[in-house]
């Protein structure tokens, strides 16, 4: 079943391949699944009916602008609230430094664009944010990976990295995905000077940063780099492209995220959106900020949070009651994940037969490795999801997760004996 | 005011240029000016207290699903409506042969990336849609340029241009924009026999095709294409990729097209377009679907025929009544654009000057032209929009713009006396 012209797909179309969560969807659509794999909200905490009142005013009272095509940059209101965020962090940005992306998806997407020739390289964490991958494959993509540990991102020999010329450092700095680490401060000044020194600029993506469920919140990149330039009134230059959305805090079904950038970046992103979906949404834009402003938002990150950090707690907790002691995991200050390890000689591909079988699924680490240098590896991991499933099945969860690593710890060949 | 690193942006963006469109929308913001330039639907005839309840219901009765991530191909129900409103044409298109896109801009980007390498040539209607040439460009898109008449683009020198290898054909055959010409039935047979005999794909570009005022619907490429396959049930081959949108039928502001393609190229293009977006707004497609249903949407069209179908006619008359004898212009049957074609030796940026000096604007053709090699015919050129002004505004409207081609007139050289 194919159509002859199928062949005439261009070169680029090679790199592209479906994701495995996309795969694992199917499976874990299944009602008796308790899934881990997804990084969905709970739909639970979703502010409906604040989205119901949010839509009728603005159908009543703007419905012809809302419905209409509107400008690429995005909703001007948007644009001030999500620069005037941005502030709290000292950067002093304007709505010109402001984009508003069909999700932050998007975003990645316009940057591989920008920026990606086909071979250049593009230093990304080991292990990364998959989806960041099958954005920048498409622009054809090498990738320099750096390995992380629980500090994130490892600085320390990150010159012999930059020295082989990446376009660009792909980062997220907070809870990353799928790690669940959080980059250091001391690091953070690192990375930031490293980019000014080597004039290589830095994408800092930052969708999970409003999700802190203790410690104190580190200063984003592109606050420390505007610093270093001085932290003037005119943000006119910088090395830092940020990333954010309103998928995590407010609703991902909007698909609305945003890039903060220097106004000569967003200018020429402007053009590369235009031609990619002339805008975003009016309407979601408009209902985003009606929803939002008044302080709503922040208020309701804090009900984010409170729920958020208890199910992360619940996890840990189970995690520690039942998994096998070979058996480590990171602990997360916030976000949505956290990152298990399996002793040498497991593989994730078989916990994972073994678990579906339990009727629980992760997904395997392999996937969130740029290029198939790290494939070992990456199978000796999974990400675990915390804020979709409600406390008592992530404990059951777990628990049937610990099972289906307990049938494969037992197959392990026994410990070398030491003689 | 530059980025040091801006000097890294990729070689493609070399190609990428804001659309004249844009910039013009600058000028014509200001109130006292009467634009027939941009490509505005009337905002008076939007539904906006069916999509009211519309939200009502759907945030009341599944507000959890429409603000959750969904699927990348889709809501399933808009997907079958969808499906089952090609079927009249006699296309039996099943969900599967449809994509949702996020406006049909997206439609065109993600047609560029599945089709175009660097330098592959693509065969264009002169004049044809900028849109499209913005989002072929930043592929490296080479063109061929066809040129068209009153029967839309002329297939009888057809193979000589196939024959030197484009990649695809892109045709708009209803009321094309920038044109309003509607592509003959013969035509569209020899089109569909020529895309098969050379393996060479067609998109099919429909945005307007519910929006016609007067004379018979005609069959669709898509349609043509599977007739001569045979016209199965099982529509698993073809040489079409269709495409349309909500954003003439309902409203631009939500960003609503749709992709109907054989299923291996929609399966393709579902893994593009994860990478581009992860899926349009789950949100904006449950309204749609919530609006457009229970046959709203056909009634609703025939509103919108009525309305622009008047302000198609005042806009003919005036223009009898006010320009002089040696400017021309299409007669379209539908759409939202006619083109009007000045005498030898004017020039339609020195016109759109005038224009503007009496408060009226307009887009001048050379924007409508692929490559560089038409720019003395497009500026012979300029496009009018008679969907977005109101009646008495079209006639005020085109009083001035007489004006302004008056004054250039005068200024043109006497006629070459006759010996």
């Amino acid at each position: 079943m194919s159509t002859a012209w199928t062949s005439r797909y261009a070169q680029r179309t090679k790199n592209i391949k479906s994701s495995a969560i996309r795969e694992l969807l199917k499976i874990t659509q299944k009602p008796e699944v308790i899934s881990f794999a997804g990084g969905l909200p709970a739909p639970e905490v979703f502010p409906t009916e604040r989205f119901r009142e949010a839509c009728s005013k603005v159908l009543s009272t703007q419905g012809r602008q809302a419905l209409q095509y509107s400008a690429t940059e995005g909703y001007e209101p948007l644009r001030e609230m999500i620069a005037g965020h941005i502030v709290r962090y000292g950067v002093k940005a304007k709505p010109e430094n402001v984009l508003i992306t069909s999700g932050s998806q998007q975003a990645l997407d316009l940057v591989g664009k920008l920026l990606i020739n086909p071979g250049d390289r593009v230093l990304v964490e080991a292990p990364t944010y998959l989806g960041a991958l099958q954005a920048f494959n498409v622009y054809g993509a090498e990738y320099i990976s750096v390995p992380s540990d629980n500090d994130g991102l490892r600085t320390a020999n990150l010159e012999d990295s930059l020295r082989l010329g990446p376009k660009f450092m792909y980062v997220l700095p907070n809870f990353q995905n799928p790690g669940g680490t959080t980059l250091a401060e001391g690091r953070r000044h690192e990375l930031v000077l490293l980019s000014e020194r080597y004039g290589i600029p830095i994408i800092e993506d930052d969708p999970y940063g409003q999700l802190r469920y203790e410690g104190e919140h580190l200063t984003p990149l592109i606050a420390l780099d505007r610093q270093n330039m001085g932290g003037d009134d005119d943000y006119s230059r910088g090395n830092v492209i940020y990333l954010s959305t309103f998928s995590k805090t407010l609703a991902p079904g909007l698909r609305l995220g945003w890039m903060v950038a220097p106004p000569d970046v967003i200018a020429k992103l402007v053009q590369i959106k235009q031609g990619a979906d002339l805008h975003t949404s009016t309407f979601t834009q408009m209902v985003a900020y009606e929803v939002a402003h008044d302080d709503f938002l922040d208020e309701h990150i804090k009900l984010i949070r409170k729920v958020y950090g208890e199910r992360r707690d619940v996890m840990l907790r189970a995690l520690k009651e039942y998994f096998p002691p070979e058996v480590t995991w990171t602990r997360p200050q916030g976000g949505l994940f956290l990152w298990v390890t399996l002793p040498e000689g497991m593989d994730a591909h078989q916990v994972f037969e073994a678990a579906i079988k339990e009727n629980v699924a992760f997904v395997a680490g392999d996937s969130f490795y740029a290029g198939n240098g790290f494939t070992s590896e990456g199978r000796r991991h999974f990400r675990l999801n915390f804020s979709n499933a409600e406390p008592e099945q992530i404990r059951e969860g777990i628990r049937r997760l610990s099972v289906a690593i307990r049938s494969q710890l037992a197959g392990l060949p026994p410990e070398p004996v030491v003689r």
